[in-house]
């Protein structure tokens, strides 16, 4: 059974200004009355898997184990990693599944990644790999071959309909964040994903999350 | 000898530019008109040495030997590497060693390499490495332990006086720099170096770089 993911740090900030203003008899200021708290992290490079790929990469009817929930429901990363071959036979060790399996294969890598495997990868959204490079993935039961879906992640946001409605976006649209600390950054391209079962949660690579030095109690700021 | 780097295109478009209003006729438009072409470079992970430390490295009365000259006058690239050592032994290999010497020693790597050695590295102005970690060199003479010196370098930008006065800037001043292109990014604190000799040159490092997706093409503005 996975272990319970700790409550990130933004989410506690907020239910206690929550409280305080409540305390003290205040209206909350418009700066802390959304719908719920930022949360923003980081996507280590990963991939993604179609049951058929986990079979024939650990073995007929094998299914992922759950090592980790992540903050989004439902998602989850396994205890199983695979080993990622690149173009000139540089690999990945332990690059780790997130489950559930899905329908199509993916795997995201940060540039400096793809760099260093010697990949030269396009900036998609999830999902829309038509076309993109593929590699071949090794695990304890064989190789499986991707032939596409090989892709740097678009920085985008998770959001439910009510975050959408306090921001005033809508799916598909693109918002800046602004990232304050040691290394302030701006990303002026973040893509909005509205769904009934998402919790506000902003993904960033390692790179995007390096460049700006990202800690737990970073704060962050999501504008239009 | 060493090679003469090629002219940066940013340069290149800044002539072309001058010259077609020129042949037009027409004044300059304000943003075409600084002194000089702004050059945005990366900065992959190098070394600065002493002549003591090359020695060490190297062998006796040994010198580094220029490989490809840099944008800043008299800086290159030298032909020489070493192997980086880090606290859990873990290693990066072929670490350029940027010339001419320096009286100090310094190791500037991006966040992304420091945490793949188990480092946990400050940002820093160059030269600005006091209580900084340390690391151990590794060249074919032999070993040299550096007792500090490891740092994530703050992104800056060299700039003449004349760039300084264009811009309204001056030294150790903070800028913005807006970096268009398919992952836009705003940096929001780029240090200003201002020196007669150097040329108007920014230098970020490559989580940076791949995080905003710098390309030769990729059109930047700098602003107070």
């Amino acid at each position: 059974m996975a272990t319970n993911s700790n409550i990130p740090r933004a989410v506690v900030e907020h239910m206690v200004r929550e409280q305080i203003y409540a305390k003290m008899g205040l209206p909350l200021p418009k700066s802390a009355s959304a719908p719920n708290a930022l949360v923003v992290n980081v996507s280590a490079r990963h991939c993604h898997l179609s049951p058929q790929a986990v079979e024939q990469l650990f073995g007929p009817g094998y299914e992922l184990t759950p090592m980790k929930h992540l903050y989004q429901a439902g998602a989850y990363a396994a205890r199983e990693t695979v080993t990622l071959v690149g173009p000139r036979s540089r690999v990945i060790s332990n690059l780790r599944i997130l489950g559930p399996c899905r329908d199509f294969n993916q795997v995201e890598l940060a540039y400096t990644d793809a760099i260093a495997l010697g990949f030269d990868i396009p900036l998609r959204l999830s999902g829309d790999i038509e076309g993109t490079p593929g590699c071949m993935l090794m695990g304890p039961n064989g190789f499986f071959e991707m032939a596409q879906g090989v892709i740097r992640a678009a920085p985008h946001v998770h959001m439910h309909p009510d975050d959408a409605a306090y921001y005033g976006v809508r799916h598909r649209d693109v918002m800046k964040m602004k990232v304050h600390g040691e290394c302030p950054v701006t990303f002026d391209n973040i893509v909005v994903r509205v769904d009934e079962s998402f919790s506000l949660e902003v993904h960033i690579d390692t790179d995007e999350g390096n460049a700006c030095g990202l800690k737990p109690e970073t704060f962050c700021e999501l504008n239009q």
